[in-house]
C-alpha cells in the first residue's frame, strides 16, 4: 500500500520572503525524488479560487462581515482538503502549501481581533485531526518585513500617515499572533528567522528540512 | 427608542406555494402599518449574493464539497445578519425572510445527510441567540408538490426515471427534516397545510397570522 504523503505549509508575514523560500523547498524536495504539489491558500482548486475572489473583493459600500470572512476562509479550506490536499496525500505526494490554517490565527485572529477560540472551532469542525506534519515560519520584524515590502512597491517614500501607523500595528498582531502559534506547537512549527541575506536564510532552512523532513525520505 | 422589530420567514420546499404566499404575508402587514424588509437566503445583499451565486454556480468536473456548501451557506448568512437583517430589526422595521436556518437542517441536513449536530454548531456560532420571531412551514406531501412543480415547469409527462425517483426521495427526507425542527420548536414554527386552493391556504395563514402576530402590532 502507497505511503500516506507529507503535508508541509509555508507561513509569514508580507515581506519576508515567501514565494522566493517557497520555490527553494519545493526544488529541495523534487531533487530528494518527492512528488511535491504545490498549491496556496485560499485557494488551490477552481471552486476554493472562486471563493478567494470574493475574499479580496474590495466593494467598498458592502464591507466583508468578520464571521463572513472567516466562513468563507474555512469553506475554501474545507473544498481545497477533500479535492486537493486529502486525495494528494492519499495518493502518496506531499503537499507544499503557501499558508493554512496558522495563517487564518494570524490574520483574522490576531490582525482582525477574532478570538483564537472561535478560529479553533472552525478549525476542529473542518479539518477533524489533520493539521501539516510540518510548518516552516518565516519570521523577521515588522519593521523591517515593511522596508523590503516597500521596496519592491515602490522606491518613493511616500507619506508615512495613519493608514501606515495602523498598518504598522495589524502586521505586528499578525506576527504575535504567528509566532504565539509556534509556541503552542514547537513539534509542528520551525521558526527560522529570515531577517538575513537570501543564502543565509535558506542556510537556515536548509538545516531545518535535514533535521526534520530528511528522517522521513 | 424605537422597538425592535420582529424577524418572520416563509419555509418550505419547492412546489408548496411559497413566493405567491410571501407577497400575500407581505401584504397583510404592510396593510397593517408594519415597515416590512423583504428579503431571502441565501443571499439578501450584495456580498451574500454573490456567495448564492458560488453555491448554485453547477461547475461539474469539481463538486462542491458538503461542508464547503455548509460554510458558505453560513457565510452568506453572517453577511446577511451583520448588513441587512440586524440593521432593519435594530431601527424597529419587520424583516420577512423567503428561508433561514431551517432551510439549512432541512436541505443540506435532511436532503445532503449532514448531521444536525454540526449544522447546530455553525447555527450558534453565527446566530448566536438569534432567531425568527416566527416560522410559517407551508406543508404539503411531496408528491402533490412535485405534481404542482411539474405543472409548472412542463405540461408534458418526461420519463420518471432513477433521477427523479432519487429527487422524490430528497424532498421526502427535506420535508421531515422541515416537519421535525417544527416539532422542536412549537412556539417559533407554525406548520400551514398548503395542500388546499390557494384562498384556502391564505385563509389558514391569515388565522395563523391573526393569533400570532396580530399582539405583536
Amino acid at each position: 500500500m502507497q505511503q500516506r504523503g507529507r503535508f508541509i505549509t509555508l507561513e509569514g508575514s508580507e515581506g519576508v520572503g515567501k514565494s522566493t523560500n517557497l520555490d527553494w523547498v519545493a526544488h529541495w524536495l523534487t531533487s530528494r525524488g518527492v512528488e511535491v504539489v504545490r498549491t496556496r491558500e485560499p485557494g488551490g482548486t477552481h471552486r476554493a479560487e472562486a471563493i478567494r475572489e470574493l475574499l479580496l473583493d474590495p466593494s467598498g459600500d458592502e464591507p466583508l462581515d468578520a464571521d463572513a470572512e472567516l466562513l468563507l476562509v474555512f469553506a475554501a479550506r474545507a473544498q481545497h482538503l477533500a479535492h486537493k490536499i486529502r486525495p494528494s496525500l492519499d495518493r502518496g505526494a506531499w503537499v507544499l502549501c503557501d499558508r493554512f490554517t496558522d495563517a487564518t490565527f494570524a490574520y483574522q485572529g490576531g490582525g482582525r481581533g477574532i478570538p483564537f477560540s472561535r478560529i479553533a472551532a472552525l478549525e476542529a469542525f473542518v479539518q477533524g485531526d489533520l493539521e501539516p506534519d510540518l510548518t516552516l515560519l518565516l519570521d523577521m520584524s515588522v519593521e523591517r518585513a515593511q522596508l523590503r515590502l516597500q521596496g519592491r512597491l515602490s522606491a518613493s517614500g511616500t507619506n508615512r500617515d495613519r493608514f501606515e501607523r495602523e498598518r504598522t500595528a495589524f502586521f505586528e498582531a499578525v506576527r504575535h499572533a504567528y509566532l504565539s502559534r509556534a509556541a503552542d506547537s514547537p513539534q509542528r512549527v520551525a521558526v527560522v528567522d529570515a531577517d538575513a541575506p537570501l543564502e543565509t536564510v535558506q542556510a537556515r532552512l536548509s538545516a531545518c528540512l535535514e533535521a526534520r523532513v530528511a528522517p522521513w525520505l
